[in-house]
């Protein structure tokens, strides 16, 4: 079809949109710049791959120093193994014989899976599954305030990781929590908490692994942990710049939008809607940034159009056929959207990559 | 990979989750149902394949009685020229070399396709590429108060298609509207009002298609109209119900979803996240109805998870592993996720079929 035409080499102002595009320059400095902070403070980094979902830029993550990743889902998993991952862990309570069978299988495969869990329901469904098995390594999450997943309190985890020892399928490996950001304090004293009452009872807690993108620079304030994980900071966005982690300059994906209607003088259509840029707000009240027209603001979406209010803009406005750029609320979730992703120097393409996870179900 | 595991046959009980699944009884009778209305008042159907994306069901809308398909893009319509269909209306302004030359490549493969367009500059552009090749048929899209494409006025309607009929390249083949919902009566006098200043000069507007399920069964409140056309039909959501379309009973699409964490007594996570649901509010404060616990709510979502909020249940509560079943707030948006979509007949799975025309980007 018309629309698989290689571009590498192209001006992408010649690509015909909504297109996603990455600089690469600002995602190599993001790389470096959030390894360089986490090896200072004697953090191992496990790089969240959701974001992205290609294994070629975990390659470049773990050659820049990152030791393993970190999967959301088995099926993103079995497509790292596949890419030749080893160390993986997939934050994520498993459930169902045949999510079990799937992570056996995988467990077979790669020498150091590892998995959460937060109940009682879930350790029994691993250790029934694993007996007799390759012995599958558990990380209990904990809920240090992130308000999601999560054993409640240092003594629920230390209850659930005894309930894990118990099991000679399962190995327990650690603690495992996905904060709110700038609580480093209240996942300090949940860490430490947990593991001075292991401790009481010579249990090892050899992995402590901390998360997030927003407050990434203060992991140092969580000395208990031994890793962090993050998966927004390769890419960036509008969510990232509003939590102080990066500047504008750092969010590497934009958005690329044509305006394809000027129906009144205070409103554009663009062609990038709710299938291009998602409809995340992410406590933003629109959906995205022109870094074009900082003025104009993204009132609505539907799957194909934008609706552009263009009333506070004082200077010249867009007109049809203009192209503009669109910092996005959440860029994780347009990797979603998308088969592949076009990456780009200095506006000249370089790269396609496949988005070899997206869409997968389990 | 092991989530390729043919599922014909089995119980939607046995399927790994999150999936999205439809209902096969309840899919054929949206279709006769809205196709009988149409029918019965004299309006041709165009259905609209945004909602589906599988040219399986356009071919079971097109057996109903619909004539001919809409599509939102180039690429969209490419899939379906691929599939057989002959009568397509892209309704989007096409802009851009490289979109004209696929769109005139579009139009030289099918007896009768059809754009919109709602500005000179778009008209320019067509006429300019459509110059000396075979004639593109172009409908002026008319914004009737949805507020988002299309000239404001009868008299910009008429004079663009005056415009139209000027180039050598085109057709002027009538008039479009996406209208809000419950304004019949505005759209029909924005019809008939164009209508009439175009027979003054003997200019006839063959095609007038109106547009939308949420007041579709008012559709022959637009006695001007010649065809209607709507997506969300086929397997209707939350906001169908809300607006009044249908019941809950006829909501064709669920999607399935498994408890995998209780941290407290009143939260839930379920398996499905922004990844299965989309964050798509369309003004409800959550994210889709548990049919199995109407009072439960889905408070937030991230990439892979559902957060719950079971306060408000006053019987038996959803334990770690219970599969749940969600109404979503939209479907469309839903279709574009996923790379195949599951239907069952009372919960037995009946076919997978791929999702052909989802993450397209022109």
């Amino acid at each position: 079809m018309t629309f698989e035409t290689n571009p590498v080499g192209r001006s992408l102002l010649d690509l015909s949109t909504p297109l996603p595009v990455i600089d690469e320059d600002r995602m190599a400095a993001n790389i470096a710049r959030v390894q360089d902070y986490l090896t200072a403070h004697g953090l191992a980094f496990r790089p969240h791959i959701k974001t992205h979902k290609i294994p070629a830029l975990a390659e470049a993550q773990v050659a820049a120093g990152a030791r393993g990743i970190n999967c959301q889902k088995i099926s993103e998993a079995e497509v790292f193994a596949d890419a030749g991952f080893q160390d993986i862990l997939i934050t994520f309570n498993i459930l169902g014989a045949e999510k079990l069978a799937a992570l056996s299988t995988l467990n077979d495969r790669i020498s150091d899976l590892k998995v959460v869990a937060d109940s009682r329901v879930t350790v029994a469904g691993l250790a029934a599954y694993f007996s007799g098995r390759k012995p599958l390594a558990v990380l209990v999450e904990c809920d240090t305030g992130g308000g999601r997943c999560g054993v409640q309190t240092p003594a629920e985890a230390t209850a659930l990781a005894r309930a894990i020892i118990g099991h000679e399928g399962l190995t327990f490996a650690g603690l495992m929590t996905y904060p709110k950001a700038q609580t480093e304090a209240a996942v300090e004293h949940f860490f430490a908490s947990a593991i001075a009452d292991l401790e009481k009872d010579g249990i090892p807690c050899p992995i402590r692994s901390n998360g997030g993108t927003p407050s990434l620079f203060s992991a140092h304030l969580v000395p208990s942990a031994t890793e962090h994980r993050a998966g927004t900071y390769i890419y960036n966005d509008r969510s990232m710049v509003r939590a102080g982690h990066c500047t504008l300059e750092d969010c590497a994906m934009h958005v690329l939008a044509t305006v394809v209607s000027r129906p009144t003088p205070d409103r554009a259509i663009l062609d990038a809607g709710s299938k291009a840029l998602t409809s995340d707000l992410l406590g933003f009240s629109d959906y995205g940034l022109i870094i074009d027209y900082p003025e104009a603001v993204i009132t609505g979406l539907s799957e194909e159009h934008a609706n552009v209010d263009l009333s506070k803009i004082t200077g010249p406005r867009p007109e049809i056929g203009d192209k503009v750029r669109i910092v996005p609320n959440h860029t994780c979730v347009i990797s979603n959207l998308f088969d592949s992703m076009t990456f780009h120097r200095d506006g000249i393409v370089t790269r396609v990559e496949p988005v070899t996870a997206r869409g997968l179900v389990w």
